[in-house]
């Protein structure tokens, strides 16, 4: 899926069936870098809402230190289940966050994962 | 930066200054859900020598659940330093990793970012 500015596409979509586990939303930001403080505070603003729902667990936002990154900002946020997300996702609180028209200046793509294997060093283990 | 199949464009660029603190590494593949398990074989035989280098962190795969997905696996792994991860980068054994003919089914995109803010839901910081 490209990047998108469309409101009802800043939903990272679904799969159809059911899904065990805990899902992560991995969301990229196209953003100009001079404009990384007005994006910044829309994105918090936003993210306040999700940090408080149900089923919420932890996110990072990360934004380039490559100087040629295709998106500039990238949130990482992990969710304890897919039902959880959805939920949040389905309210008219998230509905009027995602259709403020600042937002129009930042495509996003967003996309949901699971996590399939994981590594630590041995002494961070 | 688009997705690429050559090797030299397999790591993520590095910007032209110093850069305090950790790095996280963005890494995202395109790949046939078909071909899920050799992607992941020839990923698991790469990132081997990567969890070994001084300096490595952490790192976890991600497989996407959203069925359209740009980016079907994403590797997020997290480094102690800049000069951590070039230093894990600038030796024969990772060119020998990239060169690997296998990897020219898979087209990637890395870059590297810095975590600006994180969030934990109350019960679980």
């Amino acid at each position: 899926m490209p990047s998108t500015t469309e409101a009802e596409a800043r939903t990272a979509s679904a799969p159809a069936g059911a899904h065990d586990g805990p899902v992560t939303l991995i969301n990229k930001f196209e953003v100009d870098p001079a404009r990384d403080e007005a994006f910044r505070e829309l994105w918090e603003r936003t993210s306040r809402y999700f940090r408080e729902r149900p089923g919420f667990v932890r996110l990072r936002l990360h934004r380039a230190v490559s100087p040629d990154a295709s998106y500039r900002w990238v949130n990482v946020a992990q969710w304890e289940s897919l039902e959880c997300f959805q939920a949040a996702h389905d309210t008219d609180e998230f509905r009027r966050l995602v259709t403020l028209h600042a937002w129009r200046e930042f495509p996003s793509s967003p996309a949901l994962y699971e996590v399939v294997l994981e590594h630590a060093a041995a002494d961070a283990a």
